[in-house]
């Protein structure tokens, strides 16, 4: 098994509050379009973004393939901690040729080395640890976060280090059921819930699911009242500010008969909410592994599926 | 409960295949981009168009509120079946606001009165089943199907109405295991994925899932293989034509030791071949509903909801 890290998980999670002041940031001219490609741990980069600007078009690529509209007026920007992503260096290669704007955010490997304008990020990380290495270049570039607000985020992913009781409360209740967490978001953090997703599969290893309000309410609300094995599932919702979003959260449990455990985000400043909000996934799941008793760094299934494709 | 339609499930199904033929569609001039406002049923018009064409950035905007780039050059296009959708009116406030293009596909509702360039399509169905209704305008303004390929797709769509039995054996295999359905699409068939999960919820009334190669393999894959309860799931995979997503198919089962049950395509043309999956998953759905002894027309707690949130 490959392994690229050299410290603990919850030595890894530690170094997010200071991630989140990493200053580096692009030079751009005019642009028409932002097109951010990149998988998994690095791509949650970009729907993260995608969530806080909307004065372009944003495009989020997940795939070996970019869009069509890319041209000289696009900025594209490649986001892979290894560097070496079969898909995303795929999706730059191509942005290369349309004559893109073409940037990249990685630690190393053949995309620190193809020649675009990079900024190289310290490695030894799992990628899905690095979100605020990979994410922070491209708040930067485009939003210019206050110092102020930076350093909130900074405070509460702090205090999360010291005490996350409530996070290792909440693992142990969805371990008891052997429950199937499913995270329910909303604007602006429905990427957000994507990212516990995908911290419950690869961190604790258990399948978990997200989806978000209002869409949810056009498709989950049936089955939340009607479906079998409800009680096998763990639903979580993520508090809003918007008062008809918490409306439809109230509403929606009490016509399915079915309780939400509410998670509530702090801090003042849009990012700081944002990364407070990842963080408190990132415990959950890093005290489910720990009392299910697997390895939170363990991706073998994932490298070896790599090998066996390439 | 209050009910719009006037038919039996199973005759609004054998209507898409007179659905696909109609032949609305807007006039465009220049534009810079493309937002699809809807939700649910209808949301999935501009899910569906946006695998489909990508010479222009297209933002589907399943949300209250539109994003900032939408200006003159925008061409906006809001889709509600009923014409009352909440976020689909706010939405299209919004565009008509900052001067948007706006256009409507609906059967009626206060859409229809909002004095923009409005498609009108015959109501009576639930919004689900109107999927041809809805997303043929669209297709029909950006990407002018050939009139073979429309009829390619009527011919399949028919055949599926008269033959549904392995989807009616699907059905029931998920049926007894009481088996939560997990639907891995791939490009250009994410949306019908969506699609599958949204049927399942709303004809069959439980709870479904979906996610899409390759990036189920940054996330999906170690829970695949180490999960708890992963019995208690159903997965499927619709088959590619892309050899790498081939590939990932075949070794992400190896690895884990899952099988998915592999859902294949028919169609030489792209449209045909998406309707084509999109009417599979409305027979497995509507015979899981019948199987289950449940209404597949009966969606109470959205009504419910609607009411005590308005």
């Amino acid at each position: 098994m490959l392994r690229s890290h050299c410290m603990e998980f919850s030595e890894e999670l530690k170094t997010l509050k200071d991630q989140v002041r990493f200053d580096g940031s692009f030079r751009t001219g005019t642009f028409s379009n932002i097109v951010i490609a990149g998988m998994g741990g690095s791509g949650i980069a970009g729907r993260i973004f995608s969530e806080m600007y909307s004065a372009k078009p944003v495009f989020v690529c997940d795939d070996y393939h970019i869009p069509e509209f890319v041209d000289g007026n696009t900025e594209f920007i490649a986001v892979s901690y290894s560097g070496n992503t079969e898909e995303t260096l795929s999706a730059a290669e191509e942005a290369i040729k349309k004559g893109a704007k073409v940037h990249a955010i990685t630690s190393g490997g053949r995309l620190s080395e193809m020649g675009v304008d990079t900024i190289k990020i310290p490695g030894g990380l799992q990628p899905r640890s690095a979100v605020g290495y990979l994410t922070m270049p491209i708040i930067n570039t485009f939003i210019r976060p206050k110092h102020e607000d930076i350093e909130e985020a900074a405070g509460l992913l702090s205090d999360l280090d010291k005490n996350n009781t409530v996070q290792e409360n909440i693992a142990t209740e969805i371990y008891a059921g052997r429950r199937i967490p499913v995270i329910y978001g909303s604007t602006p953090y429905r990427s957000v819930a994507y990212r516990w997703k995908t911290q419950f599969n690869e961190n604790a290893k258990i399948l978990a699911y997200s989806n978000y309000f209002s869409e949810l309410n056009h498709n989950d609300t049936m089955p939340l009242r009607d479906t079998y094995r409800k009680d096998e599932f763990y639903f979580m919702a993520f508090d809003s500010t918007d008062e008809r979003i918490r409306k439809r959260i109230e509403v929606t449990q009490k016509i399915t008969g079915t309780s939400f455990k509410k998670i509530e985000a702090r801090g003042s400043s849009l990012i700081a909410r944002i990364f407070y909000l990842i963080h408190f996934g990132d415990y959950v799941t890093y005290h489910l592994a720990r009392i299910r008793n697997v390895d939170p760094q363990d991706v073998s299934a994932i490298e070896d599926l790599k090998k066996r494709i390439s």
